[in-house]
């Protein structure tokens, strides 16, 4: 008894493909049938919760008959002064996802493009279509963003361009010349986000100053999460920094209660965590480095990386993937962003890389 | 330095207004510099926390880090059951807020319209607004909704109807036979979605059948929360049971990791807590049939209503609203309904209620 409700659907809805997620630890377990499985898939933060997260949440329990406070009021207080901005200027959202998604609801609609990189955040292309909109991709320049191309993509059509930076799932970096350039170069009637879910893993020099620039440029907005650097994948917390007007939008299609009551205070809390974090970021470049010999020393490829992942070029992505799956270790292939004969693998705790290490050494001498 | 973003936002997006939560407790307290308040104003059961969702939540803080369940597979399960439908009959969202979006954006688009009734759930009128569509608002009949006008509203650019039952904030309840005589007339190209957030509250003859009409309705929908009778509007958590073919399109607009983990968790927990339900309930009959009489004493006109709160006629209500906030009582004013000599109280614990009787006592007297 199909009514074809797809006919009846907006623009866009048809294609859209559902986001693949890594695969889940316990479900490789019931399917293996083994306990000691290592997921390196997600680049989630390996270190476990931030203690002073953990304290929050538990304090916050006795107040969850109550609605959250619709208005962040006490995290958009500490992001603000982090940040070196005011709380009109911010965003909360169910993670970075969200705050792009009520983005693309306020400014994007059928008829607009969308100008993001071909190996770009995954997300981009998928918002973009539930808005009706076009997707421009532009070719990247060695698996990093191309911005001489993105400009070229531009029309009277553009509504948005996407800035990964760095960019998942490739690792790559714009340095923060040229990418001032670059926005000087785009007209201000058309938004800029900068994506910037792995800025905690850059150095010091690297460090986005996204924030200072909205000063500068009202057509900037700068996107952030608690999912990576700060741990808290499973609570969805992230949030958008712009200029008052646009954010005044923003907050108008956001529902009021979108970030529920521990997500606020437990982000609130890992803010002031500077060990936890900086403990984190630690482990994430020592790791990092002894990925790059390992691969290095195999004549293994990989994409140099920023981030808390590296991507390696391995073929049959799709085979290899599977193989490690067989070995209790998850990564995540990426033919979904054009890249079948990569594997993007998450940097996780000395004991974990070393069991990938060794399955991927046994898969090779196979 | 204004680009005048207003412009260059989708349709809609500049007549939306954000929407008006409850007061904040806190900031009543921080206002009067009083600490025992008392808050009647979201419809929040009383109560406090379920000791098993708390448990449930505690046990998941420890996999924080990690990205939450995409599908839900657990809490899916368990309302698939409790329900009897299929898990992919199931949308979970951030709410019924949320899952109320996703149906919206999935189906209504610019030049579609909408009917609900001019006192129903504000969220309906603002989601229309968002998606560039018509709001069409049925007058009332005795502050309930009136099914016929609604058939007369249909139009050939009709894409949804919603009706709130039990319906907020007025508490009025429309029986099965009439709403299963009414679902029979809408054509079936024209989704209805039940929003029934105050079905826990209805006796045993009153509970919705809609779940079981889904069979013989292709085009209807029906909506539930955790946020009222379950307790749990502190962790957002709702959900959408439709056609598997609907459910399907949902599910690709659904940002990937819209429930977080600790929702996930305490919602699956609550399922099992009929103890915490039925007091919760047993607490609300009793509590209701104290306020009806409060009320019929002093004459104040009433709605009479079948949900967790009660919503009274008082003349100047902004003003009535004012003079019990002073008093440390926090109800809500709903002139943005179209009631501006009302004021809706929601069912407390009984020494909440007696504080809120006392304040209105002597605001009579003055």
């Amino acid at each position: 008894m199909s009514n074809n409700w797809i006919k009846h659907a907006n623009a866009g809805v048809a294609e859209l493909m559902p986001y693949q997620p890594g695969k889940p630890v316990e479900e490789l377990e019931r399917e293996l049938g083994i306990s000691d499985i290592v997921k390196l898939a997600s680049n989630e933060n390996p270190l476990g919760l931030s203690p002073k997260a953990a304290q929050a949440i538990e304090n916050a329990c006795s107040e969850l008959t109550r609605y959250p406070d619709a208005n962040g009021f006490y995290l958009k207080q500490k992001l603000s002064e982090k940040l070196g901005c005011d709380d009109n200027q911010l965003t909360l959202g169910n993670g970075s996802n969200e705050v792009l998604e009520i983005l693309f609801r306020t400014f994007v609609g059928e008829g607009g493009e969308v100008i993001f990189d071909a190996h770009a955040f995954i997300v981009y292309q998928l918002l973009t279509q539930s808005c009706g909109a076009t997707a421009v991709k532009t070719p990247s320049t060695d698996w990093g963003h191309d911005l001489d191309a993105m400009l070229a993509a531009i029309t009277d059509k553009t509504k948005l361009i996407c800035i990964a930076n760095p960019n998942n799932p490739t690792g790559t970096f714009i340095d923060g010349e040229s990418l001032k350039a670059f926005i000087d170069k785009v007209p201000s009637h058309i938004l800029v986000v900068l994506d910037e879910a792995y800025d905690e893993y850059l150095s010091a020099e690297q460090r986005s100053r996204g924030v200072a620039w909205l000063k500068q440029y009202p057509n900037l907005c700068v996107s952030r999460t608690f999912s990576k650097a700060y741990g808290l994948a499973g609570l969805r917390v992230g949030y958008l920094v712009a200029s008052t007007e646009i954010t005044d939008l923003l907050n108008r299609v956001r529902e009021p209660f979108n970030c529920n009551s521990l997500a606020l205070a437990g982000a609130e809390a890992v803010l002031s965590d500077e060990e936890y974090l900086a403990k984190g970021i630690e482990l994430n470049n020592r790791e990092m480095a002894r990925f790059e010999a390992y691969f290095g020393e195999r004549n293994i490829p990989y994409i140099p990386s920023v981030a808390n992942f590296i991507t390696i070029e391995v073929g049959q992505a799709g085979d290899f993937y599977q193989k490690l799956l067989k070995k209790g270790v998850i990564v995540r292939p990426i033919a979904g962003y054009g890249m079948p004969s990569h594997l993007r693998v998450s940097i996780g705790l000395e004991s974990e890389n070393s069991r990938f290490m060794q399955a991927f050494d046994e898969i090779l001498a196979e």
